[in-house]
């Protein structure tokens, strides 16, 4: 039995609605997955989780690893015991944390050591290794070891990550040997299309159960983020699931979706919401101003997230004017529902038929706010200090 | 009609199974209220708090008045709505965190001037503003503005603080124009029973909704609250609630009751829960300790709590180690659960007319447990350093 199954494909673009089956449950496809960095959505309990519509979380290896490290988790029952979430779960290779969060990293074909982030312990991991460790966690995703490039880099070096992460690639086909997961490898090649191309080509003769494209989201731009995630899908097989890791903006997963990909997953709504920022289909609002002082309107009207139907702006205000825990985990709440209905309107949208046109409207409306909307990528780099991670 | 009922009463002791009627509703006592600090129980939102089995929350009028002020609350609607709670609140006078949260504080017989914690502003406080102030918030039940004494303090300053307590009461009785709430005086009076007699009486004699007993759990240990508790709990009229206020552990609670103590409210379970000090019927756990690292099992066996149905002890120490909000969240469940479990096993055992050989056992075995379980008042002076707020 195929883990994928496409119900509907939209007719004028590479948009499609499936069903991803996994073995904690089935998930409809276009999806969006919050980010449980280190076994948990910061603040966020699992029932709270399910009641904003999510139905699969990823979780970091790399944290994982580190904290309480995967004999823990296993001598507790696995990852969703552990983390108290029986729905599915995708773990990440880890990859995208050695190389974005350590300080030191040495890498060759046979794997890379990093430095931990934590105490600074040298550590060392290979393709099989990062496959064991996912193999324990026991989650229904796992992703092959891949190595991400920074941006820009030179194309001796896009290259080399390309060649590494085909072999590396290899390697995990070999070592996975848990047979209730899926495991999906990971499309690099950073903005050249000719090195997308000949990765893509090459993962797809492995046979994985689904792909990734990984490395973007990484400061390039949506346009260059567009361009490039359309360029890959085609050459990514019709009938598995395509993952865009990372992203993103209501903008980038509207434009992504229409470029024939089902699954995203992306810290925004979660470390947006932590810092005030809140998602709205009439743009961002920004929960610490003035403005909001004695305002007795929701975040959004109409929302039915368990922030908008109970609390005041005037209210989540206060909570972070008096750093009160609430006003993050409600920012959260509503933002992690705000993902998750722009995804179901998404599948309506493909359901009915009606995609395109609701597409171009929505793309064009949410791409003018996004100037203001990574806290996550690029302004992050700017305003550090400010943000909490 | 009466705005309270005993249902019922011990006969071995003075303890009491009785109804409190509010505007927001009825509530079975004894009981135990959360402290809902600034507009919020710390973490915790009202759906969870309510499924701890909590009816009734104190919230801190010291705290709403600076931060974000009694215009900003009445303009939203009042404290109900802007918490997001819909059942019975009871709003302290301020007196107590003037008194230990300011460092600077001049007193007299109009009323107090003190310093914000927060900006330093001067602010003055009188009886009848204190009042106006809880009016305007609108909080089911009210207190008179008191004067809490140090420990130990000398006769003079006691008796000082009485008589103005006293003073203050009658002009708190004269201002309160909100006819949605019950108006409670605060018996005042350290550890001297002569004046805790002299203060209940006079109290008495202004005929108010129920009557408080402040200035205990300050150091004096276990012991002497309950010779004060139960000295002054028969000074007070039979008909009317008795609010212990700021107490306690468990075993100060059981004591309390058999005393007749009807009202409680305390930051304990929340306080030690972000500390990762958990509550169990076989004393405190530790969540930070190693010991915990790979322990499957739920705080404690058999606990019907949110945390203790899906979270195992080494997933909540994880989130303690790594910084996640959700091992506060979680352990703060637990205990607040534990508390409201108490206090239903209490109505219970009333209920039963079991309450004397139920207390009796109970009572020795939390009394074991006490000296570790104070974080909130003897040991947090001393430890002040490794505790959150």
């Amino acid at each position: 039995m195929s883990n994928f199954e496409v119900l509907y494909k939209d007719s004028s673009c590479s948009a499609r609605h499936g069903l991803l089956i996994t073995t904690h449950g089935k998930v409809e496809t276009p999806v969006f997955m919050p980010v449980g960095t280190a076994g948990a959505v910061k603040g966020i309990t699992p029932q709270q989780l399910k009641e904003t519509g999510t139905d699969i979380i990823l979780a970091n290896t790399y944290h994982l690893m580190l904290r309480p490290g995967v004999d823990v988790v296993e001598k507790i029952g696995g990852l969703h015991k552990f983390m108290a979430w029986d729905q599915p779960i995708l773990t990440d290779s880890g990859g995208y944390q050695i190389f974005s969060l350590s300080p030191l990293t040495k890498v060759d074909d046979a794997g890379v050591e990093f430095t931990s982030h934590i105490d600074g312990a040298k550590i060392y991991l290979d393709a099989e290794t990062a496959i064991k460790i996912q193999n324990r966690l026991n989650a229904d995703i796992i992703m092959c070891l891949d190595q991400c490039t920074p941006l820009p880099a030179d194309e001796k070096q896009l290259k080399e990550a390309v060649e590494r992460t085909i072999h590396w690639a290899k390697c995990s086909k070999k070592a996975h040997a848990n047979t209730n997961q899926l495991l999906f490898a990971i499309v690099q090649g950073g903005i050249n299309l000719q090195l997308r191309t000949y990765c893509a080509s090459e993962l797809v003769k492995l046979d994985f159960d689904g792909y990734a494209i990984g490395g973007l989201s990484v400061g390039e731009g949506h346009d260059n983020m567009i361009k490039v995630v359309t360029h890959t899908t085609q050459l990514l097989p019709e009938n598995l699931p395509r993952y865009l890791m990372g992203v993103g903006t209501p903008a980038d997963i509207i434009a992504a979706v229409r470029a024939g990909v089902d699954m995203f997953d992306c810290v925004l709504p979660t470390r947006n919401g932590r810092n005030a920022f809140a998602f709205t289909e009439n743009g961002p609002l920004r929960l610490r101003n003035n403005a909001h002082i004695e305002d007795d309107r929701p975040i959004e009207k109409d929302c039915n997230c368990y922030c908008c139907k109970n609390f005041s702006r005037s209210t989540i205000r206060h909570f972070f004017n008096c750093g009160e825990m609430l006003g993050p985990i409600l920012v959260s709440l509503h933002n992690l529902r705000f993902f998750q209905k722009l995804m179901a309107e998404i599948r309506l949208a493909l359901k009915k038929k009606e995609f395109t046109v609701w597409s171009n409207e929505q793309l064009k409306k949410y791409q003018s706010f996004d100037p203001s909307t990574r806290l996550g990528s690029g302004l992050l780099k700017n305003n550090l200090s400010k943000i909490t991670k």
